[in-house]
């Protein structure tokens, strides 16, 4: 939790830099960070992220409901409202449409091979929520089975959703996703995976609990990853309509 | 409409924008604002964008001549003319030359798939206009068609014109434009779109209404797009001579 | 020809946009500016082009002698003065290392199809030098063939020169050279390309007279286009040797 | 070696522009510079590179225990020591995760083939160094074969570190890896690479003991690249466990 003036400062500068770095376009993406036990801080509905000023905000009770501000509340806070319900930990949230990592959400495709060891340690894997109308209470009913085992959801056919125990963590794992999805894209570019084993992600997930860059109180799964298709061209393919159902192939031993 | 030197102001700013992200090269682009019913302020020809003074900027009547200003008015000022006309409620324009987005404009295809939920709501689908020669008449001809029913246009060998109630919202619609071409180049990379179905297309129809962010008078129709080409890895290709001749799939139920 | 100190402050200022774009790495590039009959100014070897001081450039005669300056003078100096003893209207000379251009220059491919309005305007099209050894005699030789006829070459496995009336015309063509070959690019990966055909060059050289931002001395003729490849997955391919032998499809009507 | 004042101005000068440019994300990175011969500066584990103050750094002794600072020191210090000892002549050392680079590491792929001329010149060839745990002494012992004949290697599954005899080269040796690996993708995306040949590979190890640009005491190698592969679509693919035993296929003449 952070005090409201410092909270209204850097959702503007986040905000900025997510638009400086394309994650976001026109008037995409919000961010928010938790106030108090019963309040949140947003950004409004209908404004680029790129040109905010702290007194644009809106505050928003639990239920979503406007407590002060000049603006609307975007339709969007009822994703926020869910994640601060079911990650009491959690004190912020970022939502953008980072480009590489949006193309993997409209083809299908979750983030969830282990290519680069830092990703593995920070977020496990990033899996894919289905599709759920903006604007409507499915987009939050997608996410309800992630939230509680994942730090990071791609959302289909949108962009992605991330969260952590302050804003400022919440955006760097927002690079993180938009970074390892251009890696994952080049690596298929050049018709070639490498993706680490069991023993070397066991290693991994061992040394996990050691990083101070680590602050979840999430299990942050690696996906069950070793099929028949590792090293091949094509990614896997999810089915359509499927939330990812995965089993952790590798447990963190504490 | 703005007053003069709001909008003077306005224009090199967001010139620059166009510049600094890399939708223009050289002198590419222009920018224009209506004043009152009988002005237009406009980019003069053969400047960068990236480094416009508000004196640079040149004032022309609805014939497109010269009122004010020390430069010359660049041949495109036809095609911002013919939108001005043909949509009373566009207070402004930008034309520029984004890479990806004016690489489908290269290769004769329409950013039509409906990928992305938010694009839906602020643009519809993104048509392809047939190629017409610069500096003459013909390029605003090829547009004629597909002004009144979109907001962003793809110029066949040449760029991308949005518009919008302000120079605001066309200049984010041209940021929508790009950060989408990306998005879909990414999907062409992975061999696979998930697109929109109809039944998620209707709803979020229905949730346009809602957006604030959209203010657009056009019916910005999504694309006729469910073909048995859905999900393969070719983009369906346009016969190179067509304007695109869309049946809108789902009408906005308002 | 501009004063000393004005070509000092621009080469400075055009060099860190160079380094900002990624159109260089390390101490990639130089840049140079012709102050009088006599004299050429320059950025010295071996120092980063984002960071230079206007006191680091040095003063070189036309035969590439040390007149004033601190540092060491660069060894491709003898590329900048072959341009200017060629093309006596020229006024400054970027070269760099655009990654996107600079792959088409070593994958041996010549940026040579007209998919772009504008840049067949600006540029006529972007021929392959074929490879010279830098610091060496051998990398001038390379590019006198094309020095008369175009403002733009890809030096293979290397990177690219411009040149114009001023500094600033240089540059800009550098920013047209890349902005045209991610667009290229990006039809590449979408597997088509739908190219200006012979009727639409025609019109297009036509209407390159009237354009002001066109100030080149040079032919800028458009490649020998149309050939069974046309519309094909592929570019075309050039023997590995060859100079490209071009015959102008199509000359300008003055 | 660097006055301490200095040092820490430029870490946190060039850790920004690691994170401006996309090369490391969240808290990814770090860069270290030699004080005296005991002592070694260095950024502190958990922080982002991209807002650093100079009173955040560590200061360590040549085993890696912590002498001065406020923040932990990050496990990956003992690759910056192992470095350090191995080469005496380096005074900075970078560690990065520029995307495209990291994408060929996780691709299982050395940036071995001799492309563009002043990469040679520069670096030589890029190696691929085997995966070993973050965290653990496996990681250093993965370079330790590679230190001594090259100045930026690839970390499969990682990143990228580069060294050099200041922290400023070692920063431009890691720009001139992810802008020669940008360029490689663009070759392979294009299905053709024009690699330099015996000849012009001589021409070039000749100039380079000319070249002030280029500061290592390292050989250097250019990898034994004329295989059957030469030119064709395919990179060639390493085996996975392998460390690559180069024969350099050139050496210099000095």
């Amino acid at each position: 939790m952070s005090t409201e003036r410092q909270a209204r400062l850097e959702i503007v500068s986040l905000g900025k830099m997510l638009h400086d770095r394309g994650y976001v376009a026109a008037t995409d993406g919000n961010l928010s960070v938790r106030l108090d036990k019963r309040h949140i801080l947003a950004t409004p509905t209908a404004m680029s992220k790129g040109a905010l000023r702290p007194s644009d905000l809106v505050k928003v009770d639990m239920e979503g409901n406007l407590v002060a501000g000049r603006h609307h509340v975007s339709s969007e806070i009822a994703m926020h409202l869910l994640i601060y319900k079911l990650r009491p930990e959690v004190g912020g949230i970022v939502h953008a449409h980072p480009p590489t990592a949006t193309g993997f959400a409209a083809a299908g495709l979750a983030l969830d091979q282990p290519l680069v060891c830092e990703v593995v340690i920070g977020l496990g894997s990033i899996p894919l929520a289905k599709y759920g109308t903006p604007g409507t209470p499915e987009l939050a009913e997608t996410l309800k089975p992630l939230v509680s085992k994942y730090d990071a959801i791609l959302m289909s056919n949108h962009g992605v959703v991330t969260y952590g125990e302050t804003l400022s963590y919440a955006y760097m794992k927002m690079e993180t996703v938009e970074h390892f999805a251009q890696i994952a894209l080049v690596t298929h570019l050049l018709g070639r995976q490498q993706p680490l084993r069991d023993e070397a992600l066991e290693k991994l997930l061992l040394a996990r609990s050691k990083y101070e860059g680590t602050r979840s109180a999430a299990p942050l799964p690696v996906a069950d990853f070793y099929g028949p298709n590792n090293g091949s061209r094509q990614p896997r393919r999810k089915p359509e309509s499927a939330v990812p159902k995965r089993t952790p192939a590798v447990k963190i031993k504490p």
